[in-house]
Protein backbone atom coordinates (compact mmCIF):
# COMPACT_ATOMS: atom_id res chain seq x y z
CA UNK A 1 0.00 0.00 0.00
CA UNK A 2 1.53 3.43 -1.11
CA UNK A 3 2.18 6.06 1.56
CA UNK A 4 -1.14 8.37 1.20
CA UNK A 5 -3.44 5.23 1.61
CA UNK A 6 -1.29 3.82 4.86
CA UNK A 7 -1.47 7.01 6.35
CA UNK A 8 -5.88 7.52 5.37
CA UNK A 9 -6.38 3.84 7.06
CA UNK A 10 -4.06 3.91 10.02
CA UNK A 11 -6.27 7.39 10.92
CA UNK A 12 -9.41 5.41 10.20
CA UNK A 13 -8.33 2.40 12.33
CA UNK A 14 -6.95 4.93 15.09
CA UNK A 15 -10.77 5.74 15.33
CA UNK A 16 -12.04 2.26 15.16
CA UNK A 17 -10.16 1.38 18.16
CA UNK A 18 -10.86 4.55 19.79
CA UNK A 19 -14.63 3.69 19.38
CA UNK A 20 -13.86 -0.17 21.00
CA UNK A 21 -12.37 1.25 23.81
CA UNK A 22 -15.52 2.98 24.68
CA UNK A 23 -17.68 0.37 23.97
CA UNK A 24 -18.96 1.34 20.53
CA UNK A 25 -18.94 -0.37 17.50
CA UNK A 26 -15.26 -0.34 16.41
CA UNK A 27 -15.76 1.52 13.06
CA UNK A 28 -13.49 4.26 11.88
CA UNK A 29 -13.22 6.75 8.64
CA UNK A 30 -11.00 9.60 7.27
CA UNK A 31 -11.16 12.12 4.88
CA UNK A 32 -8.29 13.11 3.13
CA UNK A 33 -7.66 15.90 0.52
CA UNK A 34 -4.75 14.99 -1.80
CA UNK A 35 -5.86 17.00 -5.06
CA UNK A 36 -5.28 15.37 -8.13
CA UNK A 37 -2.31 13.17 -7.29
CA UNK A 38 -2.48 10.67 -4.89
CA UNK A 39 0.58 11.90 -3.53
CA UNK A 40 1.51 11.88 0.87
CA UNK A 41 3.03 15.42 0.64
CA UNK A 42 -0.12 17.43 -0.67
CA UNK A 43 -2.27 15.20 1.98
CA UNK A 44 -4.71 17.02 4.51
CA UNK A 45 -6.58 14.88 7.12
CA UNK A 46 -10.08 16.73 6.70
CA UNK A 47 -11.64 14.50 8.91
CA UNK A 48 -12.27 11.93 11.08
CA UNK A 49 -14.40 9.89 13.38
CA UNK A 50 -15.93 6.51 14.34
CA UNK A 51 -19.39 5.02 14.39
CA UNK A 52 -21.71 6.54 17.13
CA UNK A 53 -24.14 4.37 17.55
CA UNK A 54 -23.88 3.29 20.80
CA UNK A 55 -21.93 6.60 22.32
CA UNK A 56 -24.59 9.14 21.16
CA UNK A 57 -27.17 6.70 21.10
CA UNK A 58 -27.41 7.99 16.94
CA UNK A 59 -28.99 6.28 14.43
CA UNK A 60 -27.36 7.53 11.50
CA UNK A 61 -23.71 9.15 12.67
CA UNK A 62 -22.20 5.84 11.05
CA UNK A 63 -18.12 6.15 10.79
CA UNK A 64 -17.99 7.86 7.31
CA UNK A 65 -21.55 10.32 8.16
CA UNK A 66 -19.78 11.26 11.27
CA UNK A 67 -16.15 11.86 9.24
CA UNK A 68 -18.59 14.42 6.96
CA UNK A 69 -19.79 15.95 9.62
CA UNK A 70 -16.15 15.86 11.24
CA UNK A 71 -15.34 18.08 8.26
CA UNK A 72 -17.77 20.15 8.00
CA UNK A 73 -19.22 22.26 5.17
CA UNK A 74 -16.44 22.07 2.34
CA UNK A 75 -16.66 23.99 -1.24
CA UNK A 76 -18.29 21.03 -3.72
CA UNK A 77 -14.86 20.45 -5.36
CA UNK A 78 -12.88 19.54 -2.19
CA UNK A 79 -14.62 16.29 -2.18
CA UNK A 80 -14.00 15.51 -5.67
CA UNK A 81 -10.41 15.53 -4.81
CA UNK A 82 -10.29 13.55 -1.33
CA UNK A 83 -10.50 9.69 -0.28
CA UNK A 84 -12.65 8.45 2.21
CA UNK A 85 -11.06 5.88 4.21
CA UNK A 86 -13.41 3.61 6.13
CA UNK A 87 -12.29 0.37 8.02
CA UNK A 88 -15.55 -1.35 6.70
CA UNK A 89 -17.11 -1.56 3.64
CA UNK A 90 -19.47 0.72 3.78
CA UNK A 91 -23.28 0.46 4.17
CA UNK A 92 -26.05 2.15 1.90
CA UNK A 93 -26.28 4.93 2.81
CA UNK A 94 -22.71 5.47 3.50
CA UNK A 95 -22.34 4.39 -0.06
CA UNK A 96 -24.86 7.06 -0.75
CA UNK A 97 -23.23 9.75 1.38
CA UNK A 98 -19.82 9.26 -1.02
CA UNK A 99 -22.00 9.76 -4.38
CA UNK A 100 -24.03 12.53 -2.66
CA UNK A 101 -20.74 14.10 -2.74
CA UNK A 102 -18.91 12.61 -5.55
CA UNK A 103 -16.04 12.00 -3.37
CA UNK A 104 -13.76 9.42 -6.26
CA UNK A 105 -12.12 7.33 -4.27
CA UNK A 106 -12.93 5.14 -1.32
CA UNK A 107 -10.50 2.76 0.30
CA UNK A 108 -11.98 0.05 2.62
CA UNK A 109 -10.11 -1.46 5.28
CA UNK A 110 -11.68 -5.01 5.23
CA UNK A 111 -14.87 -6.66 3.64
CA UNK A 112 -14.85 -9.72 5.59
CA UNK A 113 -17.61 -8.91 7.91
CA UNK A 114 -19.58 -7.41 5.21
CA UNK A 115 -20.05 -6.20 2.07
CA UNK A 116 -22.13 -2.54 1.54
CA UNK A 117 -22.50 -0.80 -1.61
CA UNK A 118 -18.91 -1.28 -3.44
CA UNK A 119 -20.83 -2.30 -6.46
CA UNK A 120 -22.77 0.97 -6.70
CA UNK A 121 -19.64 2.57 -5.93
CA UNK A 122 -17.84 0.90 -9.00
CA UNK A 123 -20.99 1.83 -10.91
CA UNK A 124 -20.73 5.13 -10.67
CA UNK A 125 -17.50 5.83 -11.35
CA UNK A 126 -16.14 5.52 -7.84
CA UNK A 127 -12.23 4.12 -7.47
CA UNK A 128 -12.73 1.32 -4.93
CA UNK A 129 -9.76 -0.38 -2.84
CA UNK A 130 -10.09 -3.11 -0.82
CA UNK A 131 -6.95 -3.23 1.63
CA UNK A 132 -7.53 -6.71 3.40
CA UNK A 133 -6.27 -5.25 6.32
CA UNK A 134 -6.13 -7.78 9.05
CA UNK A 135 -6.38 -5.73 11.98
CA UNK A 136 -9.42 -4.01 11.08
CA UNK A 137 -10.78 -7.77 10.26
CA UNK A 138 -10.08 -9.20 13.66
CA UNK A 139 -11.14 -6.06 14.97
CA UNK A 140 -14.13 -6.05 13.78
CA UNK A 141 -14.40 -9.74 14.17
CA UNK A 142 -13.95 -9.84 17.95
CA UNK A 143 -16.45 -7.36 18.36
CA UNK A 144 -19.21 -8.94 16.71
CA UNK A 145 -18.08 -12.04 18.92
CA UNK A 146 -18.46 -10.06 22.25
CA UNK A 147 -21.69 -8.58 21.83
CA UNK A 148 -23.60 -10.70 19.86
CA UNK A 149 -26.90 -8.93 20.51
CA UNK A 150 -25.22 -5.80 19.41
CA UNK A 151 -23.52 -7.61 16.25
CA UNK A 152 -27.33 -8.84 15.66
CA UNK A 153 -29.30 -5.96 16.24
CA UNK A 154 -26.91 -3.18 14.75
CA UNK A 155 -25.30 -4.98 12.10
CA UNK A 156 -27.52 -7.67 10.85
CA UNK A 157 -31.00 -6.91 11.02
CA UNK A 158 -29.89 -3.29 9.81
CA UNK A 159 -28.08 -4.87 6.64
CA UNK A 160 -24.33 -4.09 8.50
CA UNK A 161 -22.70 -7.51 8.36
CA UNK A 162 -23.51 -10.56 6.73
CA UNK B 1 -54.54 11.36 -0.96
CA UNK B 2 -55.83 9.19 2.03
CA UNK B 3 -55.87 10.78 5.64
CA UNK B 4 -52.91 8.94 7.03
CA UNK B 5 -50.42 10.50 4.03
CA UNK B 6 -52.21 13.39 4.40
CA UNK B 7 -51.10 13.62 8.08
CA UNK B 8 -47.34 12.20 7.44
CA UNK B 9 -46.82 14.83 4.63
CA UNK B 10 -48.47 17.86 6.07
CA UNK B 11 -45.82 17.28 9.00
CA UNK B 12 -42.93 17.09 6.98
CA UNK B 13 -44.15 20.39 5.28
CA UNK B 14 -44.60 22.40 8.12
CA UNK B 15 -41.15 21.85 9.20
CA UNK B 16 -39.98 22.31 5.28
CA UNK B 17 -41.47 25.82 6.34
CA UNK B 18 -40.04 26.03 9.82
CA UNK B 19 -36.21 25.84 8.07
CA UNK B 20 -37.33 28.15 5.27
CA UNK B 21 -38.76 31.09 8.23
CA UNK B 22 -35.37 30.31 9.87
CA UNK B 23 -33.39 30.75 6.21
CA UNK B 24 -32.36 27.37 5.83
CA UNK B 25 -33.35 25.00 2.65
CA UNK B 26 -36.90 24.37 3.32
CA UNK B 27 -37.30 20.44 3.15
CA UNK B 28 -39.05 18.63 5.77
CA UNK B 29 -39.24 14.89 6.49
CA UNK B 30 -41.30 12.94 9.06
CA UNK B 31 -40.96 8.89 9.71
CA UNK B 32 -44.29 8.10 10.60
CA UNK B 33 -45.47 4.09 12.42
CA UNK B 34 -48.30 2.62 11.42
CA UNK B 35 -48.08 -1.15 11.57
CA UNK B 36 -48.97 -3.09 8.60
CA UNK B 37 -52.05 -1.47 7.99
CA UNK B 38 -52.10 2.48 6.12
CA UNK B 39 -54.50 3.23 8.85
CA UNK B 40 -54.07 6.64 10.20
CA UNK B 41 -55.65 5.62 13.66
CA UNK B 42 -52.63 3.26 14.27
CA UNK B 43 -50.27 6.26 13.55
CA UNK B 44 -47.63 7.27 15.54
CA UNK B 45 -45.29 10.12 14.28
CA UNK B 46 -42.20 8.54 15.40
CA UNK B 47 -39.40 11.34 14.24
CA UNK B 48 -39.55 14.72 12.10
CA UNK B 49 -37.39 17.59 11.61
CA UNK B 50 -35.90 19.30 8.30
CA UNK B 51 -32.62 20.13 6.28
CA UNK B 52 -29.94 21.62 8.63
CA UNK B 53 -27.42 22.46 6.80
CA UNK B 54 -27.76 26.51 7.16
CA UNK B 55 -28.89 26.08 11.03
CA UNK B 56 -26.07 23.23 12.31
CA UNK B 57 -23.67 23.96 9.19
CA UNK B 58 -24.25 20.44 8.27
CA UNK B 59 -23.23 18.78 5.52
CA UNK B 60 -25.34 15.03 6.82
CA UNK B 61 -28.28 16.42 8.28
CA UNK B 62 -30.72 16.38 5.56
CA UNK B 63 -34.51 16.31 6.36
CA UNK B 64 -34.20 12.42 6.09
CA UNK B 65 -31.25 11.77 8.00
CA UNK B 66 -32.48 14.33 10.97
CA UNK B 67 -35.78 12.76 11.08
CA UNK B 68 -34.17 9.47 11.91
CA UNK B 69 -31.92 11.39 14.26
CA UNK B 70 -34.80 12.86 15.69
CA UNK B 71 -36.63 9.17 15.94
CA UNK B 72 -33.66 7.81 17.84
CA UNK B 73 -32.56 4.64 18.02
CA UNK B 74 -35.63 2.39 17.30
CA UNK B 75 -35.72 -1.98 16.94
CA UNK B 76 -35.26 -2.79 13.90
CA UNK B 77 -38.69 -4.17 12.83
CA UNK B 78 -40.23 -0.69 13.85
CA UNK B 79 -38.77 0.91 10.79
CA UNK B 80 -40.14 -2.26 8.60
CA UNK B 81 -43.47 -0.85 9.49
CA UNK B 82 -42.95 2.93 8.76
CA UNK B 83 -43.54 5.00 5.89
CA UNK B 84 -40.84 8.14 5.75
CA UNK B 85 -42.66 11.76 4.12
CA UNK B 86 -40.23 13.95 2.17
CA UNK B 87 -41.37 16.92 0.73
CA UNK B 88 -38.30 16.67 -2.07
CA UNK B 89 -37.65 13.32 -3.94
CA UNK B 90 -34.76 11.78 -1.64
CA UNK B 91 -30.54 12.60 -2.28
CA UNK B 92 -28.37 9.40 -2.45
CA UNK B 93 -27.64 9.27 0.76
CA UNK B 94 -31.28 9.66 2.22
CA UNK B 95 -32.49 6.86 -0.18
CA UNK B 96 -29.37 4.44 0.84
CA UNK B 97 -30.62 5.45 4.77
CA UNK B 98 -34.20 4.09 3.66
CA UNK B 99 -32.82 1.15 2.19
CA UNK B 100 -31.01 0.67 5.84
CA UNK B 101 -33.17 0.64 7.95
CA UNK B 102 -35.80 -1.26 5.06
CA UNK B 103 -38.48 1.80 5.61
CA UNK B 104 -40.81 0.05 2.84
CA UNK B 105 -42.26 2.99 2.07
CA UNK B 106 -41.73 6.50 1.20
CA UNK B 107 -44.48 8.99 0.01
CA UNK B 108 -42.37 12.15 -1.84
CA UNK B 109 -44.04 15.65 -1.88
CA UNK B 110 -43.10 16.72 -4.98
CA UNK B 111 -39.84 15.69 -7.43
CA UNK B 112 -40.10 18.70 -10.17
CA UNK B 113 -37.18 20.36 -8.35
CA UNK B 114 -35.42 17.21 -8.04
CA UNK B 115 -35.11 13.80 -8.57
CA UNK B 116 -33.13 11.90 -6.36
CA UNK B 117 -32.93 7.75 -5.69
CA UNK B 118 -36.44 6.55 -7.08
CA UNK B 119 -35.62 4.48 -9.00
CA UNK B 120 -32.81 2.46 -6.51
CA UNK B 121 -35.87 2.77 -3.97
CA UNK B 122 -38.00 1.01 -6.59
CA UNK B 123 -35.60 -1.31 -7.62
CA UNK B 124 -34.97 -3.05 -3.82
CA UNK B 125 -38.98 -3.08 -3.96
CA UNK B 126 -39.67 -0.09 -1.65
CA UNK B 127 -43.37 1.91 -2.23
CA UNK B 128 -42.42 4.94 -3.38
CA UNK B 129 -45.63 7.70 -4.40
CA UNK B 130 -45.16 10.61 -5.28
CA UNK B 131 -47.82 13.52 -4.05
CA UNK B 132 -47.68 15.95 -6.72
CA UNK B 133 -47.98 18.41 -4.05
CA UNK B 134 -47.76 22.12 -4.99
CA UNK B 135 -47.10 23.87 -1.77
CA UNK B 136 -44.01 21.51 -1.49
CA UNK B 137 -42.98 22.38 -5.03
CA UNK B 138 -43.58 26.11 -5.04
CA UNK B 139 -41.72 26.27 -1.23
CA UNK B 140 -38.50 24.61 -2.83
CA UNK B 141 -38.48 26.57 -6.38
CA UNK B 142 -39.34 29.81 -4.35
CA UNK B 143 -36.22 29.38 -2.17
CA UNK B 144 -34.30 28.63 -5.32
CA UNK B 145 -34.99 31.70 -6.71
CA UNK B 146 -34.17 33.61 -3.87
CA UNK B 147 -30.50 32.08 -2.82
CA UNK B 148 -29.47 31.03 -6.11
CA UNK B 149 -25.96 30.97 -4.34
CA UNK B 150 -27.10 28.58 -1.72
CA UNK B 151 -29.05 26.76 -4.41
CA UNK B 152 -25.98 26.71 -6.74
CA UNK B 153 -24.01 25.26 -3.95
CA UNK B 154 -25.75 22.98 -1.94
CA UNK B 155 -28.46 21.73 -4.60
CA UNK B 156 -26.70 21.68 -8.07
CA UNK B 157 -23.09 20.87 -6.75
CA UNK B 158 -24.25 18.08 -4.59
CA UNK B 159 -26.40 16.50 -6.96
CA UNK B 160 -29.56 18.36 -4.92
CA UNK B 161 -31.64 19.36 -8.27
CA UNK B 162 -31.46 19.27 -11.62
CA1 LIG C 1 -12.33 13.87 14.36
CA1 LIG D 1 -38.73 16.84 15.50
ZN1 LIG E 1 -22.90 3.40 7.01
ZN1 LIG F 1 -30.57 13.72 1.38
Amino acid sequence: MDDLDKLGLATASAKARKSYREGGIPIGAALVYHGSSLDLSNAVVLGCSHNQRIQKSSPTLHAEIATLEDAGRLKADVYTKCTMYTTLSPCSMCTGAILLYKIPRVVIGENKNFVGGEKLLKEHGVEVKVAGDTECEELMARFIKEKPEVGKVHLYSTNYAR
